[in-house]
């Protein structure tokens, strides 16, 4: 293996950057613990490496300044100006969003029944989203990538799809997209809710919670089937065949493993 | 062309049903009236044909009977009894699903400062969704499957990909999926909001007419950019490779595009 085809080269140099980046597995890390184990799954495998991920997060955010002209007035865009409220990929700050925005934020809630308030196009509203676990894995050939695909979909990531340079995109639709506040412009720009305190705590918070819960289920479900029907048969088959990195991800992975099922067996008795 | 190959059989097969499906281009075929120049101009291509499509729509949905094991709690789902509301992909109908909804509805709206209902896993939401244009192109092969893919994500389709069977599936990120009410079990499981009427009324029903225009946009931009990109370009190099049936696809096109470009200038006088 001295000399290696461009695949390999490039695998090598995305595995030393994610390993870089992973001093102690601590939260601050730029890649999401929870996405961890799957990217030491498929990154055991010869023919896979995981270039981007997301293991699935809630935001808080206000668009930018709209643009004048109303054919390209839009909603959603980020346009002049827009600005992350909140940012958490952790289940335990689901519940106290609204008290950390608070802490720098001055917050109104609107009465329900306002009506002095108009909503035209030029409005900028502040979007409460959950978007949930994505993982793109680069392969080496389109026959890996059409296998791989074939498990996600199997595992219900229907939204997912190959893209160019046989990169898979895994993806699922779970997902939470809430108008619930504007920028006042009638009140010195005050961020403005326009739901009540109760529907954001009792309502968006609850169920924010059962889609994490919906979505680590979900990527469960995709990391058993990924190492029954893609690692451990070709494990059984080939495993004379790995490199060294390979070897060193795939021992990592089954440490990791070993301890995630330790987790979810003390979890389990916690709960 | 005696004897076909099976790409072309199917091709035909898939035409003959989408003309038989539209007598009168009205409303209620089964195929959304929006979709159809760009199913005209990706069928008139040969190594192209629409397999399914939507142009976009919201959706009011009453979750079902969730299940009781705590593991299996999910939200979102379609449990036993879901059931849909209300379903349009007509822009024009956007601002009054409510009305419509409470002629066959009792219909209550929570105070904003309730704090009597519990939210527990079991509660069953009433969900409120937009969701917009998607369109499946099953292509001749891995080639054709790319070039699409490639003009797709130019245009902003960003969550496209290649599936099974040379199958590309065309999608955006344009949504909306907000909870605006629950089955109230305590007060004989009347459909009761927790959003306000002004909060559909000034906030949600306005920007999903805001998601339609910019659907509608996007829509138009992907036609502009498949035809230039793949349609004409090839028309240009090798109009007489066209079958019948292609050919009669591109003239249909040619005169809905005319239609479509006519009804446009005449909407933009009347705006």
């Amino acid at each position: 293996m001295s000399k290696q085809n461009p695949f390999d080269q490039k695998k090598k140099a995305i595995l030393e950057e994610i390993n870089s980046l992973e001093p102690d597995l601590s939260p601050k890390g730029t890649i999401d613990q929870l996405c961890l184990p799957i990217m030491h799954l498929i990154n055991s495998h010869k023919d896979m490496v995981t270039t981007s991920s997301c293991s699935g997060r809630i935001s808080v955010f206000v668009e930018g300044e709209k643009l004048i002209n109303r054919e390209e007035a839009k909603s959603g865009g980020k346009g002049l100006g827009g600005r992350w409220l909140f940012v958490t990929h952790e289940q335990d700050k689901v519940l106290n969003w609204l008290d950390k925005i608070s802490d720098t934020e001055q917050i109104q809630f609107l009465p329900a029944d306002d009506t002095t308030n108009e909503f035209d196009n030029s409005v900028r509203y502040v979007l409460y989203k959950y978007e949930p676990f994505i993982l793109h894995v680069k392969c080496r050939d389109f026959q890996m990538a059409s296998k791989l695909l074939n498990v996600a979909m199997s595992c219900g990531f229907r939204e997912s799809g190959i893209g160019s340079n046989n990169i898979v995109a895994i993806r699922i639709n779970i997902k939470l997209d809430v108008p619930i506040g504007f920028i006042n412009t009638k009140n010195n720009n005050t961020l403005t809710f326009f739901v009540s305190k109760q529907y954001i705590n009792n309502i968006l918070n609850k169920l924010t919670l059962s889609k994490f819960i919906e979505n680590k289920k979900k990527m469960n479900e995709l990391y058993a089937t990924i190492d029954k029907e893609i690692i451990s048969s070709l494990n059984v088959q080939s495993e004379s065949k790995e490199t060294k990195e390979e070897r060193r991800e795939r021992k990592r992975r089954e440490g990791l493993e070993r301890q995630r099922q330790l987790r979810n067996k003390m979890s389990d008795k916690n709960a």
